[in-house]
């Protein structure tokens, strides 16, 4: 019986690879560099070369094994099509059609935020549940949306995209996606910096915070010092993360939301000044849905990939 | 081999019922009062009744009934149970049990809102998608999300619950669920006349709109005629309803919105209204996904019930 499962986590600059039992147990963990040039036509095979490696060093065959699954950045369609990967240098790309020819196994394929998210599901923040909204605040904000267990891929790929959501549509400034006042100008980690410079510019109260050379780290320590610039801007930020969580609760009404990526570092705190406004703005019946820290970091992709897999 | 099917909505004032072959082509069509008398406990009695009259009627026997779905209006959980339904003077209340022993057929329940979205999705206006968002603008706001052709419940019945989305939370007028700037402030028959009323006291304009006796039809129809300040209500209106379904669609990116309630009777314009600003404030894979109206009417719970039952 096939005991092994593959989760693959394609990024821009590396390649995450994890070997599992069909019962999440990690058996092991590497990288390789990803090798974008010539529209980056390397990377599968590269993905099947290594994988190929890791079977012959395991003395493990294709019955061995119950699948691989793969996440990548861009829009994914029937688990087997990505639509473009910017990052990859990818455009239309039937990613499960050429790495099944290559290995012989079983492909599925993932948006990476969707796979984070079903990893976290499986063995992080939100172990336990089947419903449930994951929240990556990074550089920008990604998500994942899990139903029943599944992925929301959604009819263009763009389920989870909740970075996106017009929260503040009149907002001059426009976000990298071509629209104003997303999610996350607000709440990803250039948002923050976004929102400290707008208050520090407001603002002539004493602070450590330096308008010249400020980073999302640099706000977040000064708001757990207490601070009291600090705090007004993560104030503003856990506003316009609890708003838009209460609003995502309203459509698919969760079991628990879990929140990850770089900014969710500050921990607790943050956690608890998300919970604040998300607690205010939320219908009633979903007021007491629990806010979770992510637990998997940087792995969350390869068990996501992996759970995909065995689906 | 069970050719039959039933769908049963339950409303405050009416129990409606269809009688489907398993296709959807609907046979039968009737009401009884719904007698909300003693906590409601004569309502399921009255459903097993109507039903077994029915089947008498037509001489269907228990094998040729392949179950029966049931919208109420009140959080579900599991298919199963209400959690409870104010309108019928209902608490928790397990509706499949208790209608499974009286009838002998398999039950399933369902959120009267979800269910409508469902029947929309089977025969009505979202045909042949498997996805889609249903919203109605009646009174208050309601929804349904079905991704996968299932409907949404959520953790606690709350799937869909759109009507509750925090647009403006910071506003001073509390919805009648107690949060404050809720969708349906905005977007229902009642929140269309509250936007009118405002308008009227800020403007000096001829308008055909008087603001001493003025309901939702009566803006809409001066919207239609071209008048001035019913075409700024009506924008501002569909400026809300735009920028919300923009923020649902990046939930769950869904094949279709399909658009219901008395409001919507105001047609193709006022969908042409809302579209527009969905479009400027959607992700951009998701700018084009159809608003549709919806086309069962108030029969879209008895065939969302009788589907329900189908699965």
């Amino acid at each position: 019986m096939a005991g092994y499962v593959f989760g693959v986590d394609i990024g821009g600059t590396s390649i995450k690879f994890g070997l599992f039992r069909t019962d999440g147990t990690v058996l092991d963990k590497w990288e390789v560099k990803t090798r974008t040039q010539n529209n980056g036509c390397e990377i599968l095979p590269d993905v099947a070369r290594s994988v190929q490696q890791k079977m012959k060093e395991k003395e493990l065959s294709k019955e061995d094994v119950a699948g691989l699954g793969i996440g990548v950045p861009g829009p994914v369609i029937a688990e087997r099509e990505v639509l473009a990967a910017v990052n990859l240098f990818w455009g239309h790309k039937k990613v499960a059609e050429e790495l099944e020819e290559l290995l012989g196994i079983p492909i599925k394929v993932g948006n990476d935020a969707n796979v984070a998210a079903l990893g976290e599901m499986w063995k992080g923040g939100g172990k336990g549940t089947k419903n449930l909204i994951m929240v990556t605040l990074g550089t920008g904000v990604g998500g994942g949306i899990i139903v029943d267990g599944k992925i929301v891929t959604g009819a263009h790929g763009a389920g989870g995209e909740i970075g996106h959501a017009a929260m503040e549509p009149e907002l001059a400034e426009a976000c990298n996606c071509g629209n104003h006042g997303c999610l996350e100008q607000f709440t990803s980690a250039t948002g923050l910096v976004r929102l400290a410079r707008q208050e520090l510019a407001r603002t002539k109260e004493k602070t450590v915070l330096n308008p010249d050379r400020i980073s999302a780290k640099d706000v977040l320590d000064a708001y757990k010092e207490g601070d009291s610039t600090a705090v007004r801007v993560v104030d503003d930020f856990a506003r316009y993360l609890g708003n838009a969580l209460a609003i995502f609760a309203c459509v698919v009404d969760p079991e628990i939301f879990v929140i990850g990526g770089g900014v969710s570092k500050a921990g607790q705190p943050l956690i608890d000044a998300i919970r604040k406004f998300y607690k205010r703005f939320a219908f009633a019946a979903c007021k007491e849905t629990p806010l979770a820290q992510a637990e998997l970091g940087n792995d969350a992709g390869i068990y996501g990939a992996a759970k995909l897999a065995l689906e």
